[in-house]
């Protein structure tokens, strides 16, 4: 893993903000499991469980409040 | 997925900015399970399940807690 | 659903804020379950599972988070 | 219910703000489920459920955040 | 249960507020179930499941977000 | 268990400040669960479990928020 994924938490728009939320929730799954194999054998279970697909839009939501929080909310 | 689903945090009403964040929890399940058909799928499950309504209801909140934040809650 | 279930965050005390919160919270999954019978027959269900209202009573708890900081924690 | 269980979020201490989080929790299941007896029939069930209880000590969390912030996390 | 298990929210190091947000997060659990011995019984259950351990994780992880905040992330 | 483990919240970039919430997220694991051995036995049961990844997420999220704040989102 690069040392580089995560250079710094401004985004331009609150867009690119919900896609680094997106990064930083799979970058926990990533260190936790490092094994791509491993990782992509589990895809086609979560993403066919509801539970598993709300469970990973919570943890993008948490992320995001905290990338929101240091855009200041991309307000002017 | 267009890039202007999300221009901006800003709504002019708590109700709008409750829809926002309904709209960012969707989004949330949309990325990791792109095929509209497979959500499709899910949504008898989950909408007939208490348990999984329950968790719907709080990733709205959360989001719902940034949109909030970003509108100083919506305070003159 | 009317457009002003949600006019304001705004309330005259910390137990109408709970109040509150408790709407939002069921209104998150009014949204995704729009049919009253079909909710209705979940009732019995959670109702009587103990980790289902504490799963409620924690959506409850994020909204109120939102509502009290709204009203700046109803301090003069 | 009264309509006076929570008339301010204001506590002496830290220990006090702990407590009304804890009634806070609890008053998020009584809403939802206002039968004594009801609740009365779940409590052995949770009470000897390390899930539960843990499930239970996250949601007196949320609501210790919010008491905390409250008090200004009562610092002089 | 003593009256002075939470005096305060300040502590003299990130590491002690870390202890104080475990110590918080199983006092969550003591107010819902007061006999250590049942406690007790639980303990190789947990202590044996992954998904309690992270559970119990993030109980201490929302708990540590307060003290953190009420000791201004013990900047200088 | 060192006392030094948490010496400090502030971190050099965001990425530290993850990794130092993962940390943060694993030691909360091992206060409950001191032995390395079970620990290392629950290894491939949450590894290979999509929930549990997601969740172990989650408890980053939340630390990460924590680390976040404390150093003003590594703003200049």
């Amino acid at each position: 893993m690069s040392d580089t994924w995560l250079p710094t938490l401004i985004t331009e728009s609150p867009e690119a903000g919900y896609q680094l939320a997106i990064k930083m929730s799979r970058m926990g799954v990533k260190y936790t499991q490092p094994s791509a194999e491993a990782r992509e054998k589990l895809r086609p279970k979560y993403a066919e469980s509801a539970d598993s697909l709300i469970a990973v839009s919570h943890v993008v939501a948490v992320n995001f409040q905290t990338v929101a929080a240091a855009n200041n909310y991309w307000k002017a």
